[in-house]
């Protein structure tokens, strides 16, 4: 077996919350045989990312070595470890192995994808082993807050990993199988744990996590407590949350009625793989318009103030023939993600004005996280005994905190970011190398690479404006009217409120009139100095430096 | 007196957290004079306004009538106090109040702008007044995040107000005058208070504030704990802080160096005004590269992440010589403003790859907030005893929650946000005017209205892109040669590998050669038609609709 290993490749998802992305291989260096866990995306902001649809894993070196890969793994069906498959499969066109609620969704995105449903297997949890090339992966169930969340065992030639996917310890999760310490042990009994890959979200939480369970009694009173209509939002994917506020809804006898694409697709998909039983009659819009405020529950999507979910929508007016009204209650049964609270205030303050009185989670009154947190963590460590560790799912600062408390236990650790390859046959991670990584962006229709330079113009609009200046020059180079400038997110006037633009064209004109006949005949230099003149009137004027367009039309001789 | 009113106008700060500015007026209907409290600024994001420096507020109103208006008054120097100052007083030309620290900031930034610094007057606390028109205003040391803080006691003939600026309870600030119940019950004993118009910006936070020198201990333990070099970030007008910092520095036997220039400008200020005794003496960053790592404390700007700021320069690399490394410290004694979490993480996570240990505020321990917590606003309410209680300084969420508590307490309340013009004379505030009010950028050196378009069109080209379209006609509205285009921001090809532009320019020109006389000869059906071949172009072979300018160059017969 020698001159084999095993080695662990981050696509991304480390050194990052989004866009999981994980390669294992065995086998000789360079020719290993390779398993991808999880293809997710990341969501774009306005900060680095404008106008892109989503942000997807850069699996150049993959798709590099498809050759190599044996098939793909997904863990749960979470956008951020689902959400890239049917964009990038067409690149790895490998067997998709699943868990049967994660297959539906996953199925589904294939079906609007024009993709081959039939690359998604369904696998049952462990005992149940699929292999791939020297891997042998079983499926163990995990509480998330989502159904049918994995782990994976995976067994190589070289040992066993234990890959946590995200997870939190919960016995109890309302909605699919608990954490069992038992079954825990138990794998950790079968065959020694080399490497424990391991979800590091909430590793800055330090009390114990809670039980799904410890909140449906006070969302039932909260409910119950209510006199107009209530409007709740959670993950869509959140399925036991569903459930929990439906319930509470049916017990203050109120109907449900779901808003949001999204939620009723995740209340469906959980119903037909059989992962959901019991969930509350649902009434549509149209009925719910029908019936007494105070009989009524909402459940919406939108828990992040995205703009286009329905609760946003709700905040600027009626939707659907729905309307908020003073003295209704809006339930944020949620968390804000750093970095989202900007949109979700947009909106509280938007149901604020409307009178809504709204309820946030309270400390964990109204939510509880789907991830472990610390103590879980070190609860976790203690049941597999890895070998070593190698936090996932986290920003650097989430990594380098998880390595340092598997230190404390005499664990070893590594911090292994997106595109660092490393060699876990030994007793210890050993870095043996880089591979280039980063963002894929997928814009409309179009991949665009994040080093393309597509988004960076779009931010350099978005900061500077642009002017666009266009000349026509005749067959001996000699300008032909005057210069034209467009103006483009700028200040219309300049200074004593000039027009901006007929400064530069008056500017742009006089140079030409009295620029040399070499210069006239150069197009790149022409260029340069029409630019610079447009930047030097923009800083005079306005005190700002444009983006500038220069277009030299030349007329030939015909 | 009859027919006189007082009247209170917001034109910033209310429904908003940034760019206060307050309008009170008393004396007959529409010919009241006018005194402004405070001139703010609010700061601009890449979402909702990309490439703005500062955002002002609109004093539109207060402009054309502005020879009714007789003061401006500065409650504390903070950017939302008085950012905007500088920049819209050539607007109003009045005499500015302020304390001495106060002044000092605004002579500065009057120095800088080249405005005329005797416009600044220095008051004293209470029993100073300051008359203006009908207005006798008073002002009262409160203490703040920031040196000499103060409400106004403002007296008109219909009665005495109070206007709280931002305050919070704390008898012992380290820095300046603590507050003092015993005053504030003076004042509403002296006079029944009418109105207090109150900061609002704690009012979810349930418990009791905490004083300044509660966290005095914690720093100085954390810093005598640490063995490689500290570097502490804060607001740097936070002075009281800058001094607890620098001192739990020499106590562990550390030499101080500020970095950044608001942080050296800010002591400096206020040593001058006389409000800072014994700072301890401070290193310059070429003394501090000489010191070793354990006996040196940097204290720097970028408490917020900001890019440009001392914090995030080092966390890009070396800067001004010195550098973090392992095993040094990096204290946040600072909250993260809502919105700025991204960028503070991005700071975070960057110190974590260097290795530096990072300690963030830990629910107080190493951070206390400048304003009253809501047991604290309910205590200032029972102290003033006001007939009404009108929240400012807060988002519609805050006013609201605010308003809420004052009802419950018996006093009448309501939520006046910008442009509402109450008339406050009667028992109970009355809505009397809707004033036009909103944003004015500062975008360089131009005002640019919000509503403008120029920052529509940034955010729009962010978003979807550009694409320019050059078409040049000769005499006979014939085109001359082919259709040119240039795009920015969008992705370069298409499907099937296409260059975009090309794919665009081939069905433009296909379009010109085939249009009729009667299109080629009109400017608008043309620029349409062709704006609308782009579009539907990009849109199959890209999916996004970018936006477009077309140029059309018409050759005249000479």
């Amino acid at each position: 077996m020698s001159g084999e290993r095993l080695i662990y490749l981050p696509l991304g998802g480390a050194g990052e919350i989004g866009m999981n992305a994980y390669v294992y291989g065995y086998g000789p260096k360079g020719k290993e045989r390779l398993i991808l866990v999880d293809l997710g995306v990341a969501f774009p902001d306005m900060d680095t990312s404008p106008g892109v649809d989503l942000i997807l894993p850069d699996i150049g070196w993959l798709a590099e070595n498809v050759d190599r890969l044996e098939a793909i793994f997904i863990t749960h069906a979470h956008e951020d470890h689902i959400g890239a498959l049917a964009h990038l499969w067409p690149q790895l066109k490998k067997p998709v192995y699943a868990r049967r609620f994660t297959a539906t969704i996953g199925r589904l995105k294939f079906e609007e994808a024009g993709l081959p449903k039939d690359a998604l297997h369904v696998v049952e949890p462990r005992p149940q082993v699929v292999e791939a090339g020297p891997f042998k992966v079983q499926f163990v169930p995990v509480s998330h807050s989502i159904p049918e969340s994995a782990a994976l065992v995976i067994d190589t030639p070289a040992g066993r990993i234990v890959h946590s996917g995200d997870f939190k310890r919960d016995a109890t999760p309302v909605v699919g199988e608990g954490w069992d310490d038992a079954v825990m042990e138990g794998i950790a009994a079968e065959r020694p744990v080399k490497a424990l890959m391991c979800d590091s979200t909430n590793v800055f939480s330090l009390h114990e996590g809670r039980s799904e369970t410890t909140i449906q009694e006070p969302i039932r009173d909260l409910i119950r407590s209510a006199s107009g209509m209530v409007v709740a939002t959670t993950f869509a994917s959140n399925v036991a949350r569903l459930k929990t506020l439906a319930e509470a809804a049916r017990a203050a006898d109120r109907s449900v009625c779901l808003l949001g694409r999204a939620m009723k697709r995740m209340v469906t998909a959980a119903e037909e793989a059989g992962v959901l039983q019991g969930f509350p009659r649902t009434i549509t819009p149209e009925e719910a318009v029908e019936v007494p405020r105070r009989n009524l529950m909402l459940i919406v999507t939108g828990s992040q103030g995205e703009r286009r979910a329905a609760s946003a929508q709700l905040s600027r007016g009626k939707y659907l023939g729905l309307e908020m009204k003073e003295g209704d209650m809006f339930l944020f049964s949620s968390k804000t993600i750093p970095g989202n609270e900007r949109d979700v205030l947009r909106v509280v303050n938007a149901f604020s004005e409307m009178g809504v009185d709204i309820v946030d989670d309270q400390g964990g009154k109204y939510h509880v996280s789907g991830h472990a947190n610390r103590p879980d963590l070190e609860h976790a460590h203690r049941l597999f005994l890895p070998d070593m560790l190698i936090p996932m799912h986290g920003e650097h600062r989430h990594l380098r905190e998880h390595v340092r408390i598997a230190h404390e236990a005499g664990i070893a650790g590594a911090i292994v970011t997106n595109g660092t390859m490393i060699d876990i046959s030994g007793d210890a991670p050993k870095v043996v190398d880089h591979i280039e990584t980063g963002r894929t962006y997928l814009d409309g229709t179009a991949l665009v690479g994040a080093m393309d330079g597509v988004i960076r113009d779009r931010i350099r609009m978005a900061l500077n404006g642009r002017a666009m200046v266009t000349v026509i020059l005749d067959e001996q180079d000699e300008p032909l009217g005057e210069a034209w400038v467009e103006l483009s997110g700028l200040a219309a006037t300049g200074l004593g409120g000039r027009p901006l633009a007929e400064t530069m064209e008056a500017d742009l004109t006089e140079f030409l009139d009295g620029a040399g006949k070499k210069l006239l005949a150069d197009d790149d230099k022409l260029d340069e100095a029409l630019r610079r003149i447009v930047r030097q009137v923009a800083m005079e004027e306005i005190g700002k430096k444009p983006e500038v367009t220069v277009v030299i039309s030349r007329l030939s001789a015909e």
